[in-house]
């Protein structure tokens, strides 16, 4: 490690088992020679870090020990690794959460978000992001500019997966679009479509202050879910034709059955909300007869880059949707605020060394 | 009308209702300047012309009057229309039965199986091809060399299905499949897999008959789905991994699950069967979670010159796939022994000239 | 024709043969029956234009009797033929100027820019639209909101090439480029790279006029060859790295070169312009060891509506590009603008009826 | 590792300098816990090999030291390091020459060929495949089926270039397609063609026995460029088309002008050979003017499962390409026949544990 002036100790928080989160003294991190330590300066609060929460599992990733949480991160390069050749101490970084392994078939075809030996942070047992320090492979670490904050880098981590949504779906610069469900994935899958040019974006909620907030961030028709039926809103605002491309963001069944059929003859539906029950009716005999193209979406992959060039643009307003801000003590408020606010609450941001 | 020697009348069959066909005495149809008069030499039975002659409807497509079935056909040209440049009297050719427009967006973006105003032969309420004489605009003709058959050259229709399946569903040359469910369309998508270097075909059905024949056609490997389950046999066969590619080719719910869960990571599916019911339960966080690609299957487009290049080869054994001939009186014959004789035969063929 | 209020006859500009253009009075157009007749607002003035009145020829095409020129264009729908459906009289409309056949290999398969049987407006021995009224082909014609001006609406002729051009080099938003020539067609590049969301868009000239419009239009970093290595100055801005993709508008072949050695390694070349010689040396092994892709543009297709979004959104100043207005009675003037105002005029516009 | 039969010293046939090839006793290689050490069975002799032997340099790569040569080449795993988990020793396998950084760019997005860091076989400085036993990590090496010799899996390495070619020259089933230069990558080309599905593949040489073994791969058509003008031949044997898709494999700067000229309107033409000189004199309004597309060939990625599997169909006689068979202590002879009969040999191989 070539800078000595890191502390030996740091503050992590830590989750013993669901629904405690406790703050541990720990060891700031050993580098392996690839590796850089960053100091970590912001982390957004993840639907998923509040799913483990509050239920200790998300599908077959089971909580079964002690694990920290958080893994939309961004911070400052505080050492870096005798082999690292890109980063020095002070850089300011955006991180990209997983770590894969280079070498299975996923990875050599460019789908490395699929390789079966990724190291994901905060997907059990990997600890993540809630610490004041972590170590990170260096090609999994991006530069950011000056100007870009690091609360808006760590939003670059749910703004990936828009953007993968984007190119997944082969969403057309000039197109229209629909996107189901204004969480915080969605709000910035908004922001991924108005980087890509889509012309048109017609967003789905039921809570008012998601369905503003979408406005901000590019959406250029909302429609509240309580108020109109979606599809028949979607075809009215498309001329009875049906947009060219929709993603569902919310993981309901409804908003994803909303999505096919507002679409066009030849449109395409991402899927980026995971339901929380496995089988879901969908209308077989209307894709076919209409040629629908399906793309289940998993995080994401070679986003980074990409995403930061967005968010430094000035174009994407990400900072509005922070809506909350918690030190690293409070993470576990942060969690209970995501828990009981979710009508009020956008995005809820913790700061590990503030 | 360039050659005077074609008959002014004609026999067809014409089905009244649902369940009756009759022969009748026809006008040889009148040629616009862009058309040709086909002497229709064989016609293949269609699984939606016995639909039609069952059930007078396919969905939202509706027997209303009296109509000619029959749209997988091939026969000699015996005249042409006063523009048409390519074709001469005595030239062989296939038919690709639907007419499109060529100046919607479907069209001008290449996707003219999509054409709102096609005109698709025996779709109601547009006449079929169990006639003696068909016209049809010259750019859907389609020379066919002399060793190949006229009823090889009308299975270019069904093997348009698999072509289109194989091109939509990016199939990979070296790749594995697996295709459910082996009548003649499935049979046909066998060929194509082929065609497209495919390196194992997995097929399933469970008609032993049907299973032999998709190994004439190129199949690895069959799967009687009575006497195994076809998600386990497909992993055992593929070493755990699963598919890259699969297929759907038989509308039925059970086997598109099957299909799904047969894929690796990253896998595609293409649905070409069409389900009778409408809503199917489908793991959608499954889809989501590997990335799959669906992608709905409807007729096909610009696959004619290549279906034709495949069957000329000598390498795709067409010829056997017919199991029951009829002349064109015996057209009901035919559309019984569809119905009755589902496990013993696989392509009927109808010569109207014979 | 649905509106008889419409003259009988019209002025046009005749070009009786190169470097000489007359005003003419023609009769009004009969309208096929899928035809509207339009009342021409403005005529944008383009290279190809000037070529033919300057020397009579571009490539295979010869000016071998009075032609109209012009084909960048737009106006006001005055009639309509007996089967249109889509307008009626008063819509504001652009115009997209080659008119194909819907039935070769070109046109089904979605590239209708390679229709062989085009008919395209002011190449010969197609007249153009340097005239009141001009009949054309329903689904050719394209309405355009209420706040896009006529002469922006006609923009969208150039600014199609440009989409064509991102299109087929698959320019990714996010992604790095640089555009070699700011000619009209360079400047209207940028706009369309803006529009896909390219996140740097370096251009280069020789014009200080030109590099300001671009920067205009959204260059991000404008290099002048007089001052600069155009491609040292490439590799500068980038890092070392080079760009994503480039594009060559000038049709100079020091440009294309530069063009090709700023790509990075996999890097994709589009050729827009047209040089004047046919042969031009190219590294031929740094294309193979860099994995390059080099693509060439004729045209466009399926860019109209986009394009048009792109416009209407306010986020492109075409307006500003536009620096020498003429009516009908001045075409000649304004082709002698062209000529000999090079470093001075951008896009000259033309007016017939006003 | 986990075999301790191997033996401590080996012989390699080891090229001090250029025009000179002697065996030398040589460590075994230690292996890596990720490597597998393989006892090499055959290995082919490329044009590079030959190219070094001959010159010391290929462009930038400059023979510095000693180096060993061979880099197509297949053996059987003798000895495998700690943490490898997918062969064991007796295992027959294919060895993909390239070990890529797995970090990079290129390599995060699937075109790991790209990878600036690969350490390339017989690449200077790295040493190839000469030898009697080489160590490989364990991702690079690729299980073969019992009946695929190890010489036919050598061919897996230029065969791998065909495939890659067919890929990023996107060959589509059905097709057309020319390849210029029948070397022994231009006859493995032929053969990824036909596994490719290709319907019609017409090459050209000049030398009659590399014809007559095209046609062995697969070829459809003959031209011996001494005889007839292939751009001639190609438009006669396409009725005045031209082909889809055209390789050139020989770095010959005329036949990379033929491979252009023979495109139809709208084709693809992929650079796999690479010529001698830098600048060749292309025809760049012709590539616009018809959108050619053209893509530079460098090595493959993700080529190696593919390829085997289509050796292993036993329908590709890639047997019959070897002509000449020498053990390791003939290496220089093997080098020498490679230079002096270039009519009469197609590919050399050698064998360094016969």
């Amino acid at each position: 490690m070539l800078n000595a002036e890191n502390p030996v100790m740091m503050k992590a928080a830590v989750m013993p088992k669901p629904g405690e989160i406790n703050i541990e003294e720990r060891p700031v991190p050993q580098l392996q020679p690839d590796e850089v330590l960053i100091k970590v300066m912001a982390v957004g609060v993840c639907g998923s870090d509040v799913h483990y929460y509050e239920n200790g599992r998300i599908g077959r990733y089971v909580v079964e020990k002690p694990i920290i949480l958080g893994h939309e991160c961004a911070g400052m390069i505080s050492a870096v690794g005798s082999a690292v050749t890109r980063f020095q101490p002070g850089d300011r970084v955006a991180v990209e959460p997983g770590v894969t392994c280079g070498r299975c078939d996923a990875c050599k075809s460019g789908r490395y978000n699929l390789c079966p030996d990724v190291q994901f942070l905060a997907t059990p047992p990997v600890d993540g992001a809630f610490v004041q320090y972590m170590a990170m492979r260096e090609d999994f670490v991006f530069p950011i500019p000056d100007h870009l904050s690091f609360e808006e880098a760590a939003l670059n981590e749910p703004f990936s997966v828009g953007i993968h949504a984007a190119r997944r779906s082969q969403l057309q610069p000039g197109s229209t679009l629909a996107i189901m469900g204004m969480g915080p994935v969605g709000l910035m899958a908004v922001a991924a479509a108005k980087s890509f040019g889509a012309s048109r974006i017609i967003v789905t909620d039921l809570e008012p202050i998601r369905l503003e907030a979408a406005k901000r961030m590019g959406a250029t028709d909302t429609i509240n879910v309580r108020e109109e039926d979606p599809i028949e809103a979607i075809k009215r605002l498309t001329g009875g034709r049906g947009v060219d491309t929709a993603w569902e963001t919310a993981g309901n069944p409804q908003a994803l059955q909303s999505a096919l059929y507002s679409l066009r003859r030849g449109g395409k539906l991402a899927i980026v909300g995971l339901p929380a029950q496995d089988e879901i009716p969908l209308n077989v005999p209307f894709m076919a007869d209409n040629e629908i193209d399906i793309y289940g979406i998993f995080r994401y992959a070679n986003t980074y880059p990409a995403g930061i060039s967005f968010l430094s643009s000035g174009q994407i307003d990400a900072k509005s949707l922070i809506t909350d801000r918690y030190p690293l003590a409070q993470t576990r408020d942060a969690m209970e605020r995501a828990i009981h606010n979710k009508s009020g609450s956008l995005k809820i941001m913790v700061y590990p060394n503030e």
